[in-house]
């Protein structure tokens, strides 16, 4: 009810403060006898860090994660899985001033308001540090649905002002440090971004994914449509402002026609000639690769000074220090894949009660 | 699990096939003692009935609801508030020669392969008729709200390639065949959609939705951001492919420092100078307006003949037959604003659990 | 949240006050594929009606169900499947000087307490007629569970001071008017309800449940053991007082040499040697037959003076006329059947979730 | 859906094996702004622990709570509160012969059939070890109660052929070490656990628990009856084997006459005359005393050699070493408590949504 967690058989619960003690989460859900790879999963977590490059913030978060309990001799027990990340580099102190301020376009204000309490330090629960453990689950979720063969990978197809398509054949690129396939795109990204940071400024973008080989029928046909379990899932990650699936608003100037996916029958197997759909039809995925975008405004936390108001409603100005991301999108990429793979795994579960 | 609810505290769950016996759902967590103006949820279930004008379908459907619990002496018990819609001329033979085939862009191929069985007849659960039962929810939701003064609206800013912004004063503004605040476009749009009726073609467009006098405090901060709850609620609407918050995805080609919304005090109230939040932060309303996007793709019943295949595989086309919207957008508009007043109602109500 | 929903795969939704338009429900989650045979749940039904025999009340309530969705050409489409039955015979008048003046032992004070206010005629909600429902989903349940092969019979085993235990034939004996399998038993019960009936008293009793074949592994470790799921189903109907597994309050007085069930393999299936565990251990299914007794308290409505207060506190007295039960156990069978029956069901579809 | 969670606004969430690496939960849904006193839920833990006295197992586990996250100087701050205890004093060795023998009346067999793995070492996740989580937040709800005034207390009232009832005062009284209120009574029960423990057999008994100043109005009228959830919260607990609310199975040889609870008004307060109801009418509290009983069977580690089968299904014999209670009831005290507090928390939270 609190809404810390997600999924309905294949389901994630997230705890933890950013300067508390440890943040973490439990997988409720995941079947027994899936045989985990543990290291694949902190590589995303690595994928994830802050620190990775002049790129990111400079704190250096190293997010070991420790799994507790559910899994024994490499495999799934179906008891939860829960894990923790110890909380480390906590620079509290940095946050004392914000103590009693409110950040422009961050949470404290209506954290204040709602609960009438709040972790200052480092935006607490709001933080996006949260998402480490959703790196997590998402990492059990993607091996769960790889035994199905599902394959799932997210790029950066915008970062500012600079905007890409993308390529059939990026899915099986190697990632560079933008996650964006196209590398002279990814150059002017890249000075884009050490501009901002160095004017103490931010900036936002789009991602892009990729799910392939999604086995027909995952999805509901109604309120839990995949496409609005998608939305919702992206949604919830901080600093998002979009989200389209398929054709997305540029469907909007076509006429039905033009955007119908007819079907063909190709050696046996049923595919549309096009994939306006996005690889899902009436909530449904129908086969087709599952393509959605989502958009990240530029992050809140820039150097220069703010109006804002204090705690007691006082007129005041702020000036953020610390460490902080001038874009945060490559390292969302990871967040995105795992927000995806936890989705697609509630429903691939969800779909062995079609039947009879 | 199924999928056919919505809500955690106040909860809809819909049913009913298109051409069966009747739709109608249950509305549970309502609480007691609210007052229920019958006649104005009749009149949003008017707003959203086929053949109210030659924009839409000719189909008629009186869609006229009946209670079956839940309310005494004109007000609300605390208990199930349950309501159905008998299903009225129904046209199922024009139906029975899609039995076997797979209309492109519909959901009748992915029902058969997730499900082995389909009410083949007009879309059976899948059918857009689905909604009535969220626009009556809607409407009772729509009253709760009230009670809170909550404030909802939602107007067609784009049809096919016509696209309008918003005026301050559109809140205000009677509403017209087109549920277009801006007449000259409203023409041209009008134009466009008898153009396309013309030819059995469809189009698409996007509605935009302010919901004024939000409390400040609704939302959860991880999964059950407002945000995201708002951009499920929306995509589990038939038809569409797209949800911007605020900014969205124009977000991106703007810095932080120019995206950020600064605080002031006004009064004794705590604004925004500007609102690209749209009125949530970090997953909670802040008491400014909030605004949403939602795209609609165009329809997928088009007159014209395509190519597809039959159950069995074979290669076929189809012409699709019976009466059809051309563009369903202006009639989607009651049903945006009955999603956004369920998702709002239930955010409502969480937020008492928020505090001691 | 508002509690009038129970399972989480297979899930009941029901609504209705007894002398509102109608009662009924929404069964989600069944999957797609199951034949119906209606005519069966309508007997179940008739098994459970008012006005059955001399020893129920004489109230005639026909209770045929109606259909509204999910069902085609006798199989389910795995949607909601929706049922209404009319309300008919209310003598609503009956009840007008009930108005003000909370019966004893019934839910008149706590309701109005609850929810400020209620539909005081015939316990709206409260009434037990809500169970008509629970019979019919009971009943879809059944036959799900029968393509596993589950068997699903109650019995009565005590009426007032008469009590039996069980043979192992009573499962295959055809069904007397009192639902006990011991003859003599059944005439003295017949005799003492009678009696009570005369006095315009009432008698509570045991109802004992057996299932035959449940496939072994049924139920979850933790919280949502077999048993603990089973106990909240019979707790939740109406007059219920207690709830015993297996060896239930007699286990206190063995010791735990004498309690354990040994295993042995009977010709390669592993059985227990005595079934103490009443077929479930550590909350799940073992493959032995699953027992378990409900205590029924003696029905509330008595003929007798009795004192209470009114809704404004006032000391005052009530007598209740109108057609009551002088005892609900034998019509109470077919609820607890049906609700063992939805329980099952349940875990029998969460239990295709444990293994990869 | 795994069965790990129990509530629904006040929510726990549990994990860990007994021989894992640690044990804990996560409680989702407790308000922001109570003030915790911690020390007061380790002495609940105390309560429970092994190796409190010579009755109870001699294994040490000093079951150390440590809390990871939403509480904030001394307040809750209405995000998840995440604790954990580690695992220590585990002699897994002890359990490496059980590895492929199946123990009577354990979980042993029914885990492997359901999962096709199991963690052996102590029972895993179905060892009564993962009782201790349940204590912790059990803590957390009873502060939370208390700011209502609820005060929650339970009482062993039977062990083996022993049985007392409960005095007015009990609730007063200091608590002795076998949790009995009767002193003459407690050296019976103790005598008999000492026997037991000598011949290596085990005790069961019953748990009887009382709740004082429970507002009116908590539980749901239909299947979210208070009783009904509270009797799936005991049986939750490992070797429960039945539940009895008020009158219990005592009321079937009561008549209506006998059994109702006629009201009266006490200088502006309605209270019944008896409580046969045990506070709780139509599932929904009458600010009655709450008071329900709860049997436990005998322990099933004893000492003496066991018929069973081994994994492969040959018929063998098990001895169980290791260091095992006796009887368990007297530690089930504080379960009892922690189950009923969690449920009430949870309902307290519930009854904020009945009114407008």
């Amino acid at each position: 009810m609190a809404g810390n967690s997600i999924g309905q058989i294949f389901r994630l619960i997230t705890f933890g403060e950013s300067h508390g003690k440890a943040i973490g989460g439990i997988i409720d859900g995941c079947p027994a006898g899936l045989e985990l790879d543990l290291d694949l999963i902190q590589k995303d977590l690595d994928r994830r860090k802050p620190g990775q490059s002049n790129l990111t913030t400079e704190r250096k978060e190293s997010d070991q994660v420790q799994w507790l309990s559910g899994i024994f001799e490499g495999q799934t027990l179906g008891t939860p899985i829960a894990f923790s990340i110890p909380n480390q580099d906590q620079k509290s102190k940095d946050y004392s001033k914000l103590k009693n301020v409110f950040r422009p376009s961050h949470a404290d204000f209506v954290f204040q308001e709602k609960y009438g309490i709040r972790d200052h330090r480092g935006g607490g629960r709001s933080s996006a540090r949260e998402t480490a453990s959703r790196v997590v689950a998402g990492g059990v979720a993607k091996q769960l649905l790889a035994t199905a063969g599902v394959q799932i990978r997210a790029f950066v197809t915008a970062i500012g002002q600079t905007e890409v398509s993308l390529n059939d054949d990026a899915f099986g690129q190697p990632e560079n440090e933008l996650r964006c396939p196209d590398e002279s795109a990814s150059e002017i990204m890249r000075q884009d971004i050490l501009n901002a940071k160095e004017e103490g400024d931010t900036l936002g973008g789009v991602i892009t994914c990729v799910v392939k080989n999604c086995p027909i029928g995952l999805g509901e046909p109604v309120f839990d449509k995949l496409h609005a379990d998608l939305a919702k899932a992206m949604m919830s990650i901080n600093a998002t402002r979009g989200f389209e699936i398929g054709s997305g608003f540029d469907s909007i100037r076509m006429k039905g026609s033009e955007h119908n996916d007819t079907f063909r029958n190709e050696e046996g197997q049923i595919k549309t000639a096009t994939n306006n759909s996005g690889g899902i039809q009436g909530g449904i995925s129908n086969g087709m690769p599952i393509e959605f975008k989502v958009a990240f405004k530029p992050v809140a936390s820039i150097k220069s000074k703010q109006e804002t108001v204090d705690v007691d409603g006082i007129q005041t100005s702020v000036k953020i220090e610390g460490r902080h991301d001038p874009c945060v999108v490559p390292r969302a990429v990871p967040i995105v894949e795992a927000m995806a793979a936890i989705t697609l795994a509630d429903h691939y579960l969800r779909n062995r009660m079609s039947r009879i």
